[in-house]
């Protein structure tokens, strides 16, 4: 995706009307993910760009418990990461890891989960710093991709725990490699992302779907 | 199944009045398999035979999610894969390998899934082109099996995206092997079928079963 | 359990009323079970002593689909597998081996599974016709064990399709050395009983823990 | 966290009128547990300090299926584990457990559970008498803990019937090494808290997680 300068249009805040809407949607895809196992307790963080205002990010609070979470567990922040509202809301450490991404492409969604088959793949399968995959139909999950006869390499990155460090790597990375569909981080779990959330829905299924074969195939003696 | 000729009585598509329910029945199966992990985001296709109308086929639209697959995320095509209604609505690109199916024989119902399992017993089981089960008191679930004494052969076809070419692939080698009650595209995942949605639901449940089964036998170190 | 002879005092099949919520109670368990994989489509039966006659048994009617199972998809059967309503209504082939049991115990609620992990206890775990379980807290959901300290073992029969001589072989084989609290039939699944259905329900959830342990503890080298 | 002594204020048990939304609450948690498969039949007990006394505790009632467990599943003990309300119910024999940890710490929450993952972890992973694990985010879950690059050690006790003995071992340990975040019986799961049940609930969830990396890692050849 090519890096995009756009105009800066605040609304007032109080003015956002499709928060609750935004925040209901995403809600209740991440309790679902709950129920995967993909967000134990109080982890992730889930986000989409603001339809009232393309600066705007609406992003789960911190601490919030994935299994229950609902709109007003979300907040809106701005591209740096500072909460425009609920006053006082906490934002997650990890909202630069977010707000980095949207500010360098046009995405409308990045879905952050803790599942353990990113982590084990990050751990068993990477090769050369990369989750490289291949072969399989539902590749054709990610946009631009039309033949199972592709192969997607997933970055792995090391966890660290200074947020602007290590979102500097991250997009250190895509810019010399191009912006890949998605990375892991070591020991912590998977970022996605899409133009919609529709479609970082369907990349995040997908990735899952991938490393959980990649780790069977690896199982049973596979390469 | 043999081979059926049928007469052609089309009723106009405004008086179908089944295509609701039997799309909403449908409907509520796809989203129990996508809570399973067989149809991961939007993959995935799902038919019946229209009750209106045996040339008809009901069947799920291109690129739906799954996890929220209702009545209206289905449409109505001819034997040859052509929309009748809704007007403009896409068909899957595999919309083929579900008529050709019912083209050539008497079923009602064709179920598609992408099941890790099924890919994994295409890799893992597969010997002369078949994944071959037996001795489990659950082949009973296939129609004129009566005793767990039996075997059933499920053919594995290469992974291609031309449609066209792999249906007739299909249709060659049961028209020389005789039908099967199902087959996995490598890579891709499993089609199976019955007389009505009620018998294919066995039918998948039952392969999914027993693909699982065999998979972890062979993990075991069973043979 | 010991054996009991007890009077007949049949009341008319109208004046049953306990049905429907004994129906009721038991369907709902069995979705439940369907959920977690162990009753495949339309396998396995499910039984209960009636509250309105000792001598008849409320159970599953052949061939009922146990995702959807529902309280008029019982029936009200003797103790020699016969129907006594609704009329017409099938009974399962494997009626007699439930009945069976009802007959020769003080029994209430007789459950049957095809779970994959009863079926690979018995391929992997089997010594001397038997699974055999220890040290596990767990255990204690046994009526009378009261220490991990305990063992039990589960006899394992050979799958055949003669109903009624299978049932002799179980019968006379329990009756050589004593009662278990369940079995497996090879290639085929578990039955287990309970005074109640509460009892049989809290058997049937031990035994497959246990059964999922000692078949995880194998896979990690263990005994 | 440091022992502490408080006054005994007792209320009446006709005041106590935080219990139906204390159990309820708890009630929901379990059911939820149920359905992963933790907390098998009528296994494992949970409770939470009373709101209305902070020598009362709120606990699941002996004998109890998770599946179904509500507020009047529950009751109210002292510290000693006596029956405080409602007159006759019965606690469960490891009552004690639960409530000399309420003794010693400030703590408002113990969850236990039977949980596969925590046995295996404990015969699996186990040194020194110790579960050690760490490289993972989700440490961050623990209160205190701010980097992957920490390590928790879960202690691992024999089981015996006696729960005083038991209770007193697993005190004297804590006492002589610090309080863990949980700790886990042999053959039998894991017993962790939280000074609410937001946190209790949040430490095991991180537990459940941690003890399935490390289980797969070993699994996969790792260390």
């Amino acid at each position: 995706m090519a890096l995009v300068s756009r105009g800066s249009h605040h609304l007032k805040p109080g003015v956002a009307n499709s928060f609750d809407q935004q925040a209901g949607n995403l809600a209740s895809l991440v309790r679902s993910y709950y129920q995967r196992g993909w967000v134990p307790a109080t982890s992730s963080n889930f986000s989409v760009r603001s339809e009232d205002n393309e600066d705007w990010i609406v992003i789960s609070q911190s601490g919030k418990d994935k299994e229950y979470i609902a709109s007003h567990d979300f907040m809106l922040v701005d591209l740096e990461g500072q909460c425009i509202q609920p006053k006082g809301a906490k934002p997650s450490a990890e909202t630069l890891l977010h707000t980095s991404l949207y500010k360098n492409t046009e995405i409308g969604a990045v879905l952050h989960t803790h599942s353990l088959d990113s982590i084990m793949a990050a751990e068993v399968l990477r090769e050369n710093g990369v989750i490289s995959m291949q072969g399989l139909e539902l590749l054709k999950a990610f946009s631009g991709i039309e033949t199972h006869e592709s192969t997607i390499d997933i970055p792995v990155f090391q966890n660290i725990q200074d947020m602007k460090e290590l979102s500097e790597r991250v997009l250190h990375s895509f810019s010399k490699s191009g912006w890949p569909v998605g990375y892991v981080i070591e020991g912590h779990g998977i970022y996605t992302w899409g133009k919609s959330l529709a479609e970082a829905k369907r990349h995040l299924e997908a990735l899952e779907y991938l490393f959980n074969f990649h780790l069977r195939r690896k199982n049973h003696g596979g390469h």
